[in-house]
């Protein structure tokens, strides 16, 4: 603490929880990418929103850069402090606020695990319907600076959806109450969906109203072995026509021969180049009835070549690891991540051309293609070869992506879909928003951030 | 067309439709507000998004001031022309541009009436869900512009929801092209949320891509007799529980009234204070005996008397039409509005403060109160009696709104629901949002129309 500004915050302050612990500037000064080295000035560990308002005006003052923490589970940088920050972290403030059964809203702080949040909801019999792999160590709060997507978008949408009143503490200071958790409320200028998907980059998320919904049917999850890429598609259409979705995801050979060798157990005697996972309401025999004759009349068509359906929430489980289970199986081998999205309706022409731009770009890398194809999002993961250099490595994976980028505007996709720009898809920004779009981005930042201290060269 | 400044539009634009007919200046120089005379320069009707835009440079060149104009059925005055303005009519931009059956999406020109999308969506089997009774006359742009709620909010959410891309005109005659119709798209500040409830400050709505859904089941609507204020909660706390609602509304017996004297048949024998519609899906018999358990339990509760429920559809019209008639059977009073929205939760506390304090200042009018209560959205109509001068029972009115105003705050609520602030709602604007965040409108207003020409003294 020798430095005189944290002194200066130290004297300001005296029961924030504050360090420069070394071990705690790399661990808090970096997120699931593996990028940049930690460099930190400190620590922050607010308990009340008061202390979070002291600290932004404090950093104002000092000219003191602030990245909010939320889990660091982020693959695009975005809480990442490598340049002096202060690292505002959310974790202590991780409590239900309130319930209400007549809104059907918790409130919440922002440090609160996604999973947490979950039970909470569950505890009175209503349901928080986003989710996804990462739900035991990402944070609501960041949840909502990404707008965080996941594997539920398809029946229930984004974060930003569930967002009924945000408490959020401005690049000056100032504490916003945004909304309050009302329906219908056309009062100008919404500044709580400006906030929802800024990443850190106007203000910092201290308290949230969640609305909640009721736990949908009982459902039935069913795994289908799909033997070719235009198939997908035809399978979904038909799927989405009869059944009612929870959830349509897809992953390839190549991620199902990773799940496995990670312990998961192979479902079908013959391998098939794509799988298809989805979840789907079975609350009466009709129901049930309904996706068996789904699963015989794509086997009809050739669109799918086996095909198994949990009778059981332990079977709806194992079906559901082979998919949860990629992201965790490819860790070791370091990927560069792309996730990117088009519409449903042009899911089948980009597949197309990207799978040809990968076959050329990348012949000696193992490439794992999985996704919410049901949202029209494909996540890429080319896995780093043990004998290549991390930066060549990278190097390589980023010049595809700029040409991946040229395939996604022609299709008018996006380079992110739901993990947010942060520092690792910023070269890529222009190619999914113009540069009108991004002067206008710039110049809300300005009216938030006059002192550019938030979260700065991360998203613009 | 003496005014150079014309001159000049009409020689950079000839093909522009362009009028100073007296008759049209009034015409479209107003919306169903009836206080500002108008008073705009001209009135252009644009039949591209090429002319919109350089209707707007020309503007930007000349410092005239641009009013965007739907099917002005707005109520606060959004849409007015009263001060030398060019009034932007998107009356010509009304077609269907695209439909995918994948996405189900239809993408719309801002000029289409609302009930004409609802009509282009049923031909492909699905609906557009946004839905109140200026259906017929309202246009989809208007619609985005004040993020239009209605009728079946509690089910289906605002237009907001269902808006997946939006082409805008800003103020210095930018084109942007946001969101393109993408389900994910985590690359920065949502622009589209921030335009759609702008009223028009921020730039033109010109072209809109809107998501689609399945219809709902079949359905039946009841009509409720209900003694007391307070039971109306507990009706809709129960329904809510025990039925899958597509609405719930509530009116009060002298809403009743005027629609009676419009031609309506009275429903029950006995007259109730409050009545309630609600729609609920009926598509099978233990839905529909789910009803009418409901029924007996709350007569068995004493909150209801009596009870009406729709077994065809000309019934469940005539049902519909008790509450759908209220706005058209109170038009000849011309009564002062109040749109006021609170928390579900605080519905009760904030109707009972509200009974009183219109009991003690308007002893003498007629207050017709009805609204989408399971949004909390509470509709206050003052009708204004032959014998009171304009200005007078206006100005009566405002003193009692500021009064209404203090209530709300107490209550965590918003002067505009659904009606947007356009200039009715204007002084009261800080009633619900702090000074930070207007100071925040300001800047964000300034950096998307610098010259200050979009609607300007709308809403801030």
């Amino acid at each position: 603490m020798n430095d005189p500004r944290l002194a200066e915050l130290s004297r300001a302050l005296p029961d924030l929880k504050l360090t420069t612990d070394s071990g705690d500037l790399e661990h808090y000064g970096r997120d699931w990418t593996r990028r940049w080295h930690p460099a930190p000035l400190a620590i922050a560990f607010p308990a009340t929103v008061d202390e979070v308002q002291a600290i932004v005006l404090w950093a104002f003052a000092e000219g003191v850069a602030v990245v909010p923490s939320g889990g660091r589970t982020g693959l695009s940088g975005g809480a990442v402090a490598a340049n002096g920050e202060i690292v505002v972290s959310l974790d202590r403030m991780n409590r239900v606020l309130a319930f209400d059964p007549i809104d059907r809203t918790l409130t919440v702080q922002p440090g609160m695990p996604l999973e947490a949040v979950h039970k909470a909801a569950r505890e009175h019999g209503l349901i928080y319907p986003v989710d996804f792999a990462a739900r035991g160590s990402c944070q609501v709060g960041g949840n909502i600076a990404t707008n965080a997507g996941g594997i539920r978008v398809i029946r229930y949408g984004n974060t930003r959806q569930w967002i009924a009143g945000l408490k959020v503490v401005t690049g000056t200071g100032e504490l916003l109450d945004l909304n309050r958790g009302l329906i219908k409320n056309a009062s100008g200028y919404d500044l709580r969906h400006l906030v929802i998907g800024s990443e850190g980059t106007l203000g910092i998320v201290v308290e949230a109203t969640l609305s909640l919904t009721s736990p949908p049917p009982p459902s039935q999850v069913m795994l289908l072995a799909v033997p070719a890429m235009d198939a997908l598609m035809r399978v979904f259409a038909e799927a989405r026509h009869r059944l009612t979705l929870g959830a349509f995801e897809f992953f390839t050979d190549r991620a199902l021969h990773h799940v496995l060798a990670h312990g998961a157990q192979r479902p079908f005697g013959e391998i098939s180049p794509y799988y298809v996972v989805t979840e789907f309401d079975a609350q009466d025999e009709a129901q049930q009835a309904a996706a068996l004759e789904l699963f015989e009349f794509c086997l009809g068509e050739g669109w799918v070549t086996d095909g198994a359906i949990s009778s059981s929430e332990a079977q709806a489980a194992a079906l559901w690891r082979l998919r949860e289970g990629i992201t965790e199986s490819l860790a070791q081998y370091r990927p560069y991540k792309n996730d990117v999205s088009v519409r449903i309706s042009s899911v089948p022409d980009f597949m197309r051309d990207m799978q040809a731009l990968l076959d050329a770009e990348y012949p000696q890398f193992d490439v794992v293609w999985f996704g919410h194809i049901g949202d029209g999002n494909l996540h890429i993961n080319v896995l780093k070869p043990a004998d290549v250099d991390d930066d060549r490595f990278v190097a390589q994976c980023e010049h595809v992506t700029k040409l991946l980028c040229d395939t996604l505007t022609r299709h008018g996709g996006s380079i992110s879909a739901e993990h947010g720009i942060g520092l690792v898809k910023k070269p890529y920004l222009g190619s999914v928003r113009s540069e009108a779009e991004i002067a206008l981005m710039r110049g809300i930042k300005a009216v938030w951030d006059p002192a550019g201290i938030m979260n700065p060269g991360k998203l613009l």
